[in-house]
């Protein structure tokens, strides 16, 4: 039988911990740990790609250069991305080269640049929600609301915050060479959802201000390279109904029309479950016998194997 | 015939313009233009694939990070290589693609995050000489020193920085994944030299502060790879005798053998044309018939023709 293919995408837990200083050295210790369950995976002989979120790390990255603004430019936003990709790429590829040479697995590991093209018309752009970059005091936030033509928006209390579109992803540029790739090396991509860009009307393409879910383009890219699973890792074992609630339920299996059930009614977090459970219908609806799990790091063999985590199917 | 292999180093000058504000805008426009040279070599049937400088930018990224530390904690060097080769390499996967349509030619276009592996025995670590990031006075420059034993040395009276090694590239991380894309991709890789780490003695690898010369990491890609020419791409049409001086002579052809006299009669400037030339002569050593070129962006295809440059060969 030939291997399983799976697409991992790694929550922002899977890079670092809450309440440990946001800083490189802490996200490599993160991620070294990250990297031996995922090897446990490719020990079991599935065959895997990596996606990755970036937000964390973007936003300090904007910071810092937003900071710095007096003694060096400020960088758009999908420069950012770009350079976020470097970074946590960069700590994959260490990790899980140290991981898979404890299993003695000699396979390489690699980060492509993705750039990720989205619609121009994508609705989003008609409502910007999700916020980036530093906060900013509301008088700060309307004068830079002026200047630079940005949406500002109040964050929960804690300050003013710019708040950009996040489009559906339609095409990974990068998608011929990333399955060419498949089998051979552990390719990492479209991580942060990948670099957003629009394509022009002559083929170009254009980056653009916007956040891209990197469950949503974990989806795309299994849907690309016709992986059996798509597997989102993220801080609990399974999804769950009424969630921190008295009556929680968790869900072991879900059918496609259950969990777009569940979407109406409501029962799953916006930026949080709901993309994830939105992501795994539209894995489970792409073809016969796609399926869609939803676990935690630690459980994801035990999920894989049937055991735990919740799977979404047709 | 089959394709002639070209491995290409582009230079400062391809990515950014002396006197141009150092934002990311202006770099794209700079790659643009750089990629429509390029474009036509690829145009001439030769086969390619790009190294990149990174000098200014991973300094600015690490300047950035510096000045934000109050805000968010500054990041390692070798991080800041991994993000300074996302935001090249992404530029110029944009630059490329556009270029490539003019042209009508569909080829992919990638970046790989790359680390090199140096020696940790390099001599270069007992005398660091490269200046990265900011200046700073004689008094913090001394207390930075004490604090994080930084080498810091006085740079050419603009004030104190601190000065990493620079070790000669040994091994490409990355180069399986990279030597099979070959052919089927335009790939980006090295940037900036490679991001720098050493080799544990377990096989691990490890992020080192150090700067990697870009003419020695394409050459060592050339190398492996087996490509027919090394094009080092820089500011001059030809390597010169007696540069900017009344008896300037401009070299066409060189052996090895002169190259090596010209080194030793310190010719060329170190940081400058010489790392070039060294790296030149490595590759017209590395076995029959393998040429170096060194020559500027807009006379590149004349160079490959044999109509100018300088050609350097065993």
């Amino acid at each position: 039988m030939s291997k399983e293919k799976i697409v991992i995408a790694l929550g922002g837990n899977a890079l670092q911990t809450a309440g440990m200083p946001p800083t490189a050295e802490c996200q490599l210790e993160v991620v070294k740990k990250t990297c031996e369950y995922i090897a446990k995976i490719v020990e079991n002989d599935y065959q895997i790609a990596l996606v990755h979120g970036n937000g964390p790390q973007v936003g300090r990255i904007l910071l810092a250069f937003e900071t710095a603004k007096d003694v060096t430019p400020p960088m758009p936003f999908d420069v950012c991305g770009a350079m976020s990709q470097g970074y946590i790429g960069y700590h994959l590829q260490q990790g899980m080269h140290q991981a898979l040479m404890k299993i003695n697995r000699d396979i390489s590991v690699l980060t492509v640049v993705t750039q990720m093209v989205v619609d121009k018309n994508d609705p989003g752009f008609n409502n910007p929600t999700k916020p980036i970059g530093p906060f900013y005091s509301e008088e700060e936030a309307k004068k830079i609301a002026e200047e630079k033509n940005y949406v500002m928006k109040e964050d929960a209390g804690r300050g003013w915050r710019r708040v950009v579109a996040s489009p559906i992803p339609q095409k990974i540029v990068e998608i011929d060479t990333i399955k060419s790739l498949w089998g051979s090396a552990i390719v990492v991509s479209s991580g942060g959802g990948g670099i957003p860009v629009i394509e022009n009307e002559d083929g170009t393409y254009e980056g653009i201000e916007a956040v891209i879910d990197k469950d949503y383009a974990a989806e795309l890219l299994a849907e690309q390279v016709e992986a059996d699973k798509l597997l989102i890792l993220t801080e609990v074992e399974k999804v769950s109904l009424n969630y921190n609630k008295p009556d929680q339920v968790d869900l072991d299996k879900l059918t496609v029309a259950e969990a777009e059930r569940y979407i109406a009614e409501n029962h799953f977090a916006p930026g949080s479950m709901l993309p994830k459970v939105k992501a795994a219908v539209k894995f489970a609806k792409s073809g016969e016998g796609k399926t869609a799990v939803i676990t935690s790091l630690y459980k994801a063999i035990e999920a894989l194997e049937g055991k735990t985590g919740t799977h979404i199917t047709a």
